[in-house]
C-alpha cells in the first residue's frame, strides 16, 4: 500500500513536492489543500482534488502524512503545530533563531497526538545541517564554514522589488572563489561577511525611473546589501524573462579539521550541492523525509523531530538488507 | 562519567583512535588490547596499560565500547562477533562483498549479549555510504559515480612488494580529472575502470634488479593494474622515506539526478574528503560511532547497526537542545 501524502500550499514549494512524489513509486498524493479558492488552482497531477485546507480538520483517515509548504514568517509557525496533532507532518521552517521555540511547539502537539512532526527539512537548514553534525563528531577541533550559491535569493529580491521605481528583480548570491580556495586549503582563515559572497543583483526600473538612484538605494540597504560588494545591472523586462526565471541555488558546507597527537594532520570535508531548482530539491528532500515520518510513526514513535533524529535508512524505500549490500 | 575505550590492536588504526579519544573529553581509553606480547607494545597515551587480547574475556564491566582495530581479512569476522557477546563493538569491516555475511554474524552476537555491534564503520564504507544513500533517497532517478583519491593504496602496495626484486613500494589511486568533471556537469557519462582511475607506482628495487621486468610486471598484474593506466617510478630508500611515508587518502561520492514533471531540472550532490591521515580520519570516524553504540545501548537498543541505522544525533556529545541551536 502507498504512503498517502497531502500537501497544504501550492506555490513553488509544493510544486516541487507533487513533482517528488511522482518519482517515488511507495507513495501517493492523495489531495493537494489550500487557503485559496480550490476552483482557482490548478495543480499538474490528473486525477488529485484540490481541497479546502478546512478539510483537514476531519481526514485524519485519509492521509499518513502531511507536507506543509507555506513561508517559515507567518504560516509554518500556525500551521506545524496545528496539524501535528492530527498528522505526521514534515516542514521546511528556516528561521534559524525561531528553530526552538519551533521545534518545542511542534513536538507537543506531535507527542499530544501520537505523531512524528519532522521540522527544517531541505538543504539549510537539513542537508548542510546533518554534513556539519556529522563533521563535527568526527572531527572535534577544526573550523565550519559554509557557502551560498550562485542561486537566487528570494528575501534579497523581494527587498530590492520594495524599491520605489523597480518592477522586477532578481538577485544572486555568489561565494568568493578566493575564499572557497582559502578554505579547501586548510589554512582556517577569518573570513568576514564582504569575504565571503558578493551579491549581483538584476533590476528592471519603470521607465524613467532614477537608475542612479536605485542603485545607490539597492548598495545601502543595510542587512541585505551593505555589508556586501554589490553589483547592479538594469535589463529590460524581456532579459529578465528570458535568462532569470530560474531558481537555481546551492553551496557548500566545508569543516576543516586536525587529528594526531601533535595536531600534525590536516583533514578536508566538504558537502555541495549544484541546484537547477531550489523548490525542487527542497520538494524531493521533504518527501524523503515524509517517508521517514511515515515510518517512525509506524513503529511508534512520535513526537518532534529534526534532521538529528533521524536513522538515515529510515529514508529509503529499500530494505535494511538492499541497503547493506548495495549502498554501504 | 567519562565513557570508557577500549581498542583491539595496535596497528595504525588502533593509534588513529588512540588520538581520537584525546580529541573527545567525554571518553577515556582504558585500555588497549593486543595478541603480540604486551611487553612489546609502547603506546603513546601515558598512564594506559597494554593488556594480553585474552583479559577480555572477564572485563565486562571495565570497558563500554570495544574499538576493533584489526584486518578484515581475518581478524574481524572472528573477533567482531565474538567480542559483540560482551561488549558493545565498533570495527571498520570493509570487505564489501563479505558485509552481509558479517553483519549477520555480529547481530546474532550483539542480540544475544544485549549489546550495540557497529560494523563498516569508515569512510568507505562509512561516511561514503551515508552519503550514497542521502543522495539515492532524494534524487531517487540519478547516477552514482564513486573516485577514490588522490591517495595510498595499501593493498595495491603491498601487491607490488610482493614481486621480486622489489623492496619496497607505494601505490596512489589517483582519479581521472576529466572524468570527474563530466561527472559534475551532469552529462551522466558512462565510465569504465581506466577511464576512472590512474595508477602511480613509486618503487625501490634491490641493487642489480631487473627494472623492465619489475615494471613489465607491475602493468600487467590481472585485477590490480592491468585494467588502469599505470606509471612506475624507481627511487632511493632515501626518497621513499621522505617524499612517501604519509598515508593520505579521500575521494568523493557524487549523485547526478533530475527533478521536474519533465526531469527539466538537473542536480548535483558532491560529497569530498581530503585526508592526511588515512588511519586517523577512520579512527576517528569509529570514535564519533563508538559514542553511538554506548548511548544507543544506554536507551535499550541492541544488535547489529551499521551507519543507516544510528541517528546522528547519537555521534555527537551536544545535547539536542545544543544541536537544534547551534548546528540546524
Amino acid at each position: 500500500m502507498s504512503i498517502r501524502i497531502g500537501i497544504l500550499g501550492y506555490g513553488n514549494l509544493g510544486k516541487g513536492v507533487e513533482s517528488a512524489i511522482g518519482q517515488n513509486p511507495d507513495m501517493e498524493l492523495t489531495a493537494v489543500f489550500t487557503r485559496r479558492s480550490p476552483e482557482s488552482v490548478e495543480i499538474r497531477t490528473q486525477g488529485v482534488p484540490v481541497l479546502p485546507a478546512d478539510q483537514l480538520d476531519h481526514m485524519e483517515n485519509q492521509l499518513d502524512v502531511l507536507i506543509l509548504c507555506g513561508g517559515s514568517a507567518t504560516d509554518l509557525p500556525e500551521q506545524t503545530p496545528k496539524y501535528a496533532k492530527l498528522y505526521n507532518v514534515v516542514d521546511s521552517f528556516d528561521t534559524h533563531a525561531k528553530i526552538p521555540e519551533h521545534f518545542a511547539a511542534v513536538d507537543a502537539a506531535a507527542q499530544a497526538g501520537g505523531k512524528v512532526g519532522i521540522i527544517s527539512c531541505g538543504w539549510d537548514p537539513g542537508m548542510f545541517s546533518l554534513n556539519r553534525l556529522y563533521a563535527n563528531a568526527i572531527l572535534p577541533e577544526g573550523h565550519d564554514y559554509t557557502f551560498w550559491g550562485k542561486g537566487v535569493s528570494q528575501g534579497h529580491s523581494d527587498a530590492i522589488r520594495r524599491i520605489h521605481g523597480v518592477m522586477d528583480a532578481r538577485q544572486y548570491t555568489i561565494p568568493v572563489p578566493e575564499a572557497v580556495e582559502a578554505v579547501r586549503s586548510g589554512s582556517n582563515p577569518e573570513l568576514n561577511t564582504r569575504q565571503k559572497h558578493t551579491r549581483e543583483c538584476f533590476v528592471v526600473a519603470e521607465e524613467g525611473a532614477d537608475i542612479a538612484r536605485i542603485e545607490q538605494e539597492i548598495k545601502t540597504m543595510p542587512n541585505y546589501f551593505a555589508d556586501y560588494d554589490t553589483t547592479v545591472h538594469f535589463i529590460t523586462a524581456e532579459e529578465m524573462a528570458r535568462d532569470h526565471s530560474g531558481l537555481p541555488h546551492g553551496g557548500c558546507v566545508i569543516r576543516t579539521g586536525r587529528t594526531g597527537l601533535e595536531k600534525e594532520h590536516s583533514h578536508v570535508i566538504e558537502y555541495r550541492l549544484t541546484l537547477d531548482s531550489n523548490p525542487e530539491f527542497t520538494g524531493a528532500v521533504l518527501t524523503a523525509y515524509a517517508r521517514a515520518a511515515f515510518r517512525m510513526n509506524q513503529e511508534g514513535m512520535k513526537g518532534g523531530k529534526t534532521v538529528f533524529d533521524i536513522a538515515p535508512a529510515y529514508l529509503s524505500p529499500k530494505s535494511g538488507e538492499e541497503l547493506r549490500g548495495k549502498l554501504l
